[in-house]
């Protein structure tokens, strides 16, 4: 820290992105990448877009707005475009959030949520999720506060039913509820359905997991104009321009071939049930998951003992320090050859150990 | 503005990009962008990077800050890469402002730093600039306060020399200088050769305007290990994957090319003589520029009369209200051939004037 360091921040402690190792592993199944390549198209699409980089993007992502509102079947006036879901959940926590509205959140979620309410000096509460790891709805009635829901939520994968999103909706009529759905793709139910009958609830969705699009950068909120208008009220003091050219093109060409989107996270939760039942098979249990990754544990592998045994063997997986979850390890869904890989590993090593 | 929107935000004023207008215009000369493509090699190191899109880019950005920093002869450490210049200056009025360290910049700059100052609510004061558009090295003695100065400055094109910058450095050793170089490689001095001298030094630069990459969205600080890691606090904190896998490809195979960016900045240069030369004839006044642009006025054309004349001729400049500044036009640098089409509409305008 310099001695310029704004005191302000003496106590933030910055979000740990998942390990990004220099070195090559066989497997990387620890940030929920999607193991399929984007759709086809897109390649063509963000050359051509390169070509004109000289020329700044449209700060507005007409284009792109335009064919994600006819994906969604919403209007275009009810989507906002960002650099990553993480950009939309940062302008919501700096929109709806402050000394007065604090942000309420599960204790086990994403945790760049307690992240953006120190960055932002918002005061936040975490609620306890039930002892199985699921959430209770009713813990969030009359919440007084801006309420983050992760659904599914990460790291568990639990899904909870739009029905019973509605209802913590409907509970806190004078908060914003924003739901995170960036793995709602994989088995959840999503919300965006209810943006209209609802003035209180913001939808938050990636491009990253299930339009391969992670290293491209392209998240979106979604919900009635006036709450967009405010997000973008804080885009527009921030960064008009946080789209650059080439996503707004890739995120086009995405859309375009939304059937290739689909056909991949119906392998990837074909592939997440055959490696459920056979981790189940050799002793572990799990979460029941909606999204692109298992959250699992084993009796005989406590702690970190798993996620050191497979790095061992070239195997990265993600494991959260957490007292609650110490037990726990998060696996991304790969292809089914790359869970092949996994399972053989973790045979082996429930083999030495015993 | 929703019902929902934090009361600290009433009066916040987004900023303003420059029109990108949806009607087709024969000439935009109003944001500064480049005329000349993006560097050979960039469109293929794209595509090439949109192979690999459902894997996250590289969070530390390690391959591009080692090229950026052989380039700058500089360490890799004294650099932070952002979506955007902008990006980097938010992150600096968070990371060494806040309620007892108040921003001071000039009157006429930027506009958008006192929005960075509004969103991040940090008090703020402008320095006035001396009559002739001038900035007075002295007024900022002892300011008490982190200074911002885009050198060239913005609309002015004005410059101050390094020594004139290292001087307010030195007047202010307990605090932060943030130096803006968006254009100084159209005739401007960098403040990067002093960065080791001074740990209160932070320059901050874009590859939008000399380097053909506006819509790429790529900026980035330069300064002291520690400054830079304060920074980077605040990067983990709000958007740690805040520069996409294209865009870092697009900025290594630019400055792998940077011979053409530096000869495209002689010819901008060499063009913006020649259209000032050719304005002046023609009755026009101008600051004396440094940047990709002219900030031009004409007694026979007060306020708005030039916009909105060369506006209905399909020509689009920026003009800014301020009241000090009320009868200027700034005007971008284009190829000859765009400053021919502007000059012959100029001369036009004002012999029907006539």
């Amino acid at each position: 820290m310099s001695r310029f360091f704004s005191e302000k921040y003496l106590d933030l402690e910055p979000y740990t992105p998942g390990e990004q190792p220099r070195d090559t592993l066989k497997l990387k199944l620890n940030t929920n990448e999607s193991p399929y390549p984007p759709a086809p198209g897109v390649t063509e699409a963000v050359a051509e877009a390169s070509r004109k980089l000289n020329l700044y993007s449209d700060p507005e992502c007409r284009e792109l707005r335009k064919a994600l509102a006819e994906n969604l079947n919403i209007h275009e006036e009810e989507l906002i475009m960002a650099n990553g879901s993480d950009d939309v959940l940062n302008f919501a926590f700096q929109a709806f959030c402050d000394d007065h509205i604090p942000a309420v959140f599960p204790d086990i979620t994403y945790g760049f949520y307690p992240v953006f309410a120190q960055v932002n000096r918002i005061p936040y509460r975490e609620i306890p999720l039930r002892d199985d790891l699921t959430l209770d709805p009713k813990a969030y009635d009359h919440a007084a506060a801006t309420i983050f829901i992760a659904n599914p939520n990460a790291p568990t994968g639990i899904a909870l039913g739009r029905k019973q999103i509605e209802e913590i909706v409907k509970h806190n009529p004078y908060n914003v509820v924003v739901v995170d759905e960036a793995y709602v793709d994989f088995g959840g139910e999503s919300c965006i359905p209810l943006i209209r009958e609802h003035d209180n609830l913001l939808v938050i969705r990636t491009f990253s997991k299930s339009r391969s699009l992670a290293g491209g950068r392209l998240g979106f909120g979604a919900g009635q104009e006036e709450l967009i208008r405010d997000l973008n009220s804080i885009r527009y003091s921030t960064n008009p321009y946080n789209v650059n050219s080439m996503t707004a093109a890739a995120g086009k060409a995405c859309l375009k071939q939304d059937a290739y989107n689909l056909e991949n996270c119906r392998r990837i939760m074909e592939t997440r049930e055959e490696t459920a039942d056979r981790l189940r098979a050799m002793g572990f249990e799990m979460t029941e998951s909606s999204a692109n990754f298992l959250f699992v544990r084993h009796e005989k592998l406590p702690d970190d003992t798993l996620y050191q045994r497979l790095r061992k063997r070239g195997i990265l997986i993600r494991r959260f320090g957490r007292e609650r979850i110490r037990d726990y390890s998060r696996i991304t869904i790969g292809t089914p050859e790359q869970m092949r890989q996994l399972l053989q590993a973790i045979q082996t090593i429930l083999e030495e150990k015993a």
